[in-house]
């Protein structure tokens, strides 16, 4: 299958990952986390994050949030997230149904909260008519492609500590945020007040593996036992640890994401060079949106793969993973500039 | 790390199952499913179980399980099991705190449930105050590791139909008991009424994979969206469906299920020529149960790994995998004789 | 404590009410809905709503609510309203954590949905990213005071159905809605479309009691069983199903609502008629908004109820009930006026 | 209806609960709990229960059961009960479905749970394949009819508290264990470790109302919001409080319960004299459990409401109640005595 830019999941595993599984194949090791392995993973997370960095890897990025969230919430407490967070708007309904968390979202411009849009919803505390809010969730880098800067989220863990509430980080793609902030990990997590992390490696060359990550152990009990009940705890749990791990070998991770970031930009920037071809935001991550005229986008599709974002706006999402080739979107863009008979 | 005799989970990835995974990881690929792997996985399982099979990839048992028992369940339905089935036992309350699903338990001898146990709780059809039995659920093999018989199954199927119920197998070493039967897969699923099936992966051979197998669509509505919504959908799904068809090249899963189970017969024809060892059941698949004087236990557990099964009778077990050598049988039981005293 | 105008649930029980559970305080009676009274309840529905109709009393309008759309959505499906639903906003997640659903929930100018609305929502059918809607629930009359005209549920009905969902409406306030439109029951349910209903009669002079009211067998089926798990079947329900049908004694709900609502309108008259009373909307039903300057809201608290109904418009709710009287609302209109200097 | 044994439940509103209804019906009163009844019924229950004690008026016994267990366990955390607790066989599946709650059952001879019982499920402690055990119920009366004495509920605390485990009782015939036991209420909870009480009204002469009642506050925070998402709270509230509050009245509870208790202990002595009828155990609260010829039971239930309770055994379930008379005990025993043919 020819490479698109539906999504940085249509891409396989980068080598070094493969190869850490194959070398990880050797005789048995103990289940469920009790191996070499995974006690490895720890330690290097612990340097990563800080020492009292807990990681629990999970299958995918749906079971990271959604097993982070009801460590951080009781029964009758919810969350606030933007209307386009992926645990609002693409996960099912995973959140409600298996964890059992209202969500309370609130638009936004570009995916990204602030305090004053999170006040919308953090409010009623004590009153039993309302879903007590209890943990603010955003995503970096988020749904639309853009990237919070480290005072922004300082400022939002601040605001939200003082209110008596967690902040959790869906990462997903934390990596391109990372690259793009020219930070490390730490920086954008425990050193900005985030209490908990989903940390993304599928989507960054991996075959699955995700990790919930609580910096604050305080934060989010019960981890340990709410990773198997819901049904998100890998009995031969050394492959997804070794490929995790494989991400902080020689800094696949950034390697990795500078190359998707890398390749977005290119793309953007021979995108927005046609004409009929609008930008409607600077993409800062491994994310390009675009406006088409409507039936180009039809046109286009009939030979690459990539997702109308909204039917109405005509917006289209365009994502480079770590293998595109900057061949890839020569040829991609070529190809929309002639569509558009240039 | 020594291989033991804890879990068939301990063991690794098969070298064609790698193998597999190597192969597939080529390009990119549509996610979710919706790749020609995948594509070919439901051809090969709909030869292999019949014409309407669906299968749907998921990534480990309780996941299986508690999808398929969704589905196969209204809200206000509920599940009859043996009290020793691994949904009640060893997966966390997943099946009631995910799946919102109550159980009803039957105690069994040997682990497996009969016409005559599974009325002890089918009963109270309509009546309000009782949670609805819509669905028995068998595992094969049990987690006693007893094998039920083609007419022992036809035999549940037939009395659970008769009261409007649904047969759901719990498949997890399905492989194991396919090879004790001398059967195909689909004699002792299909051909004998089953209705929805959790087919096991990760025991026999690979890295993870499961898949929630539909055999009578009628039973199970919605498996495709309560995976999603279950946080069991895997983005590049391709790599957990190419392991699960690996299975399937040169029917690996009969080979490997064969080995174990002939470790296993082994292992417990040398440990039954020990004397002071009790086998209080016959191995029929790749378990082997025996009871031991306490402090051998102890004693052997420094040096190998198993599971104490029965604090109170001092019944332990042992499982084989793929894996398991002959030299490996040897070297144990020879040392639980030394052990012994002899 | 003195009449306020806080909830329409401040007021007691109707003396018609009372006496019908006096009187059906005969000796014993089958416990569960297996009584004389809810069998004439139900003939009595029949003849209001369709003779298809089914009705579940129940204990509170939330439980109303979780029990009508759970038994209308599978495990998988969701639920479209407006942002400022009762089963959103004010029910402590109710619907989410009790019953497993998910909300999409869409902003209105004044609490009424339109198929255009609906249709920002209505969306991603067999996208199983997306949690299916399959309910679009409707409050008549609304949280915001307003009326759905027949012609409007009758709009949104037709394209519901269209896509293949049911509507359901929380009539909390039915009879407020009926009264204002001047039609029987049935001519702003089962004739225009409504599937499912929650009825209520706690705000219309009942001590407690709703009811789940089946008009479309098709759209929700397992009400009886669900009613029980979801913890809202009552034992001694002949005392719920008396004060129910109380409410069509010589047609009470009317009687009840019709006062309720010509206070409300009163109350409006009165209130505009006070310089510095904004009221940004015409009371419909026995809900009356007003904008009051900020000192003003805490100096009348101090003597009357109401409630704040945005902190930062100032805008207040005044609730009328089956018990306000004329004094009440000239008494509390003389005090705004002499509070704001006149 | 003529008075039958089928259940306490079939009876009505003793008068003392109507005339309070009645009484408090004047005028408005701040819903969901903010009035002075409530609150009358607050220091009321302290003075029952001990000054640290919070009671939360709920609906029904199922609701009650399952906000207290709720409030009791985290999200992995799981219930042990005998097999025979309302609970698990009575309550729809109320506590998995909607709790989110994982039972450990045990089988008893008598309804009644011991330290050695317990510790068949008390076990597992830190192992995340078990649901962790965090609460042991016990039913008071339980549902065969028996009383636990106070030592034995004392040595059940004190063995569930060394595991770090609380204690919650069904008390919905609470009354009839005191009044078998002599006691005050407090005696045989707060004063031998009761953690939790659901404490029941509707048996007991109310029209319905039950109440969560907290006598540890460290055993059960949130109540008060998990009441709300529960569907559990009332929003006329004063008038469950008011009925609650009218059994503490010259001890209406215990002249209920009193009487209640007499006449099954009539009915026993009665029952056990005729010829052909079993009486397996000794009537220890309202309930009666008896053995008969199957012809007998059918013959019988034509004129008579009560229940089988085992198909198998034929045994059959009586239940008195504060209005059962001693006329109607006789006139029953009669009956049973000629359909013997004496």
């Amino acid at each position: 299958m020819i490479r698109g830019f539906a999504s940085d999941n249509y891409a396989g595993i980068h080598p070094e990952v493969l190869q850490a599984i194959i070398e990880v194949n050797e005789g048995h090791a103990t289940a469920y986390g009790d191996d070499a392995i995974t006690e490895q993973l720890r330690k290097t997370f612990r340097k990563q994050f800080g020492s009292h960095t807990e990681v629990y890897p999970v299958f995918n990025g749906t079971g990271a949030n959604v097993v982070a969230l009801q460590a951080m919430c009781q029964r009758w407490q919810a969350v606030i997230c933007a209307q386009s967070a992926h645990i609002h708007a693409d996960e099912g309904g995973a959140p409600e149904v298996m964890g059992g968390l209202k969500l309370w979202t609130i638009p936004t411009p570009d995916g990204k909260l602030t305090p004053e849009l999170i006040d919308e919803q953090a409010h009623g505390f004590g009153f039993v008519h309302r879903a007590q809010p209890k943990v603010v969730s955003i995503t970096q880098s988020t749904e639309q492609g853009t990237v919070y800067a480290l005072h922004e989220i300082r400022a939002i863990a601040d605001h939200v500590h003082s209110l008596g509430m967690w902040l959790h980080m869906d990462g997903a793609r934390i990596a391109n945020a990372a690259v793009r902030l020219g930070t490390e990990l730490r920086a954008l997590t425990t050193d900005v007040g985030v209490d908990v992390l989903s940390f993304g490696g599928t989507k960054n060359g991996l075959m699955l593996g995700e990790a919930v990550v609580v910096l604050n152990p305080e934060a989010a009990p019960g981890v340990d036992f709410l990773r198997k009940t819901s049904m998100q705890l890998a009995s031969k749990m050394r492959f997804i640890s070794a490929q995790l791990l494989a991400l902080f070998n020689d800094e696949l991770w950034r390697r990795n994401a500078m190359h998707a970031n890398t390749m977005a930009s290119l793309l953007e920037q021979r995108a927005r060079a046609i004409s009929g071809v609008t930008i409607p935001r600077r993409a800062q991550a491994n994310a390009v949106f675009a406006i088409l005229p409507k039936g180009v986008i039809e046109a286009l599709q009939e030979e690459f793969h990539f997702y109308v974002w909204d039917e109405f706006t005509g917006e289209v999402r365009w994502m480079c993973s770590w293998d595109t080739t900057a061949e890839d979107v020569v040829e991609f863009t070529t190809a929309i500039a002639k569509t558009l008979g240039q």
